[in-house]
């Protein structure tokens, strides 16, 4: 079981994967925390060159890199810990690259996919949680830290973020859950934990 | 004008690079040296890393990650020196992908191809030198510095980059320039200045 959560910087993803990780394990449940880009030692190596130092990068350099990262995490960590029936809960997966190589960087959604389907051998969300939240509010939450490179962009590169987003769940209702990152943190708590739980007894888990 | 300077490690291409390029900087040409891995602020930060930190790296990771680094450098680096008239001379570009990641790592030779396609946008060498030397000889003459990612392989892995390298040049004898890494330097720099100035003088450079 896969769960990726998705949003824009702010939106209070790490928040609610702590939440729910801490409620699973609680529960009995096997379950690890990962995030993209990263999860890997050389995810991680990648991430802190790639977001916090000041570097010249293209889109399509950053969209390789990405890519580079999610082969590593996929055949290093998650499909292992699916293999051995773990819950895996990850910050940001296969469609952060459509928000925001492709419609924040408008690199072409084709060659995401192409990559996407390359570089996950098949891996894909069995559920996917969208905090969509506004993007001042989001960046306000995040003014007190260091920003990074994706959270130094402007307001309106937040915005193509936050709609690519709503499309992405739009096209695939099945597999998204919105739930609207206005709300209280518990009440999200709350409605995240619900369907989790829903979507575990469904599968047997 | 783009030469390409390929060979197995320690094969003497940093030293006949530079001889080549204070000979024609004498001679009065544009000319500007680089190298792949790195090559930009971008591609030496990933070098870095990628080369000297002891991270566990897929091969479909490593090979996208060079080509992340090969957009950038193509794109920051190569193309505007070109569109300015200068020679630039490069320290392995698109055949060491073949040779590494394809024949050495046995990555699809079609993939990288489709990637280095997409990520030179159509630049390719004029020339090619390809330092052709015993794998024995060249490991010897890196022994006494540290040892990278690629060196620490074994002397098989470093063979069929050898081998790799000849059936590239094979295939394209007008590209290719072989030359023997046993002779002395100065033979060897003879040699490549001999036809690096041949075709300068056809291309009316």
């Amino acid at each position: 079981m896969l769960i990726t959560f998705e949003g824009i910087e702010g939106s209070g993803k790490t928040t609610q994967i702590e939440l729910l990780y801490n409620h699973l394990k609680e529960k009995g449940y096997e379950v690890i925390k990962t995030r993209e880009p990263g999860g890997t030692a050389f995810g991680e190596a990648l991430r802190r060159i790639f977001l916090h130092e000041n570097l010249n990068v293209l889109p399509l350099s950053e969209l390789l890199v990405f890519m580079a990262m999610r082969a590593q995490h996929v055949e290093e960590l998650i499909l292992p810990a699916l293999k051995d029936g773990k819950v895996v809960l990850c910050d940001r997966f296969v469609d952060a690259s459509y928000a925001y190589q492709g419609y924040g960087r408008g690199i072409d959604l084709g060659i995401i996919e192409t990559l996407n389907r390359f570089v996950t051998k098949g891996v894909r969300p069995n559920l996917t949680i969208l905090l969509d939240c506004p993007v001042k509010k989001g960046l306000q939450r995040k003014a007190a830290n260091v920003m990074d490179r994706f959270e130094k962009e402007n307001i309106a590169f937040h915005q193509r973020i936050k709609n690519a987003y709503l499309k992405l769940a739009g096209e695939e209702p099945k597999r998204f859950l919105i739930v609207d990152g206005k709300k209280r943190v518990e009440d999200i708590e709350t409605i995240i934990r619900k369907k989790v739980e829903n979507l575990l007894k469904n599968y047997g888990i």
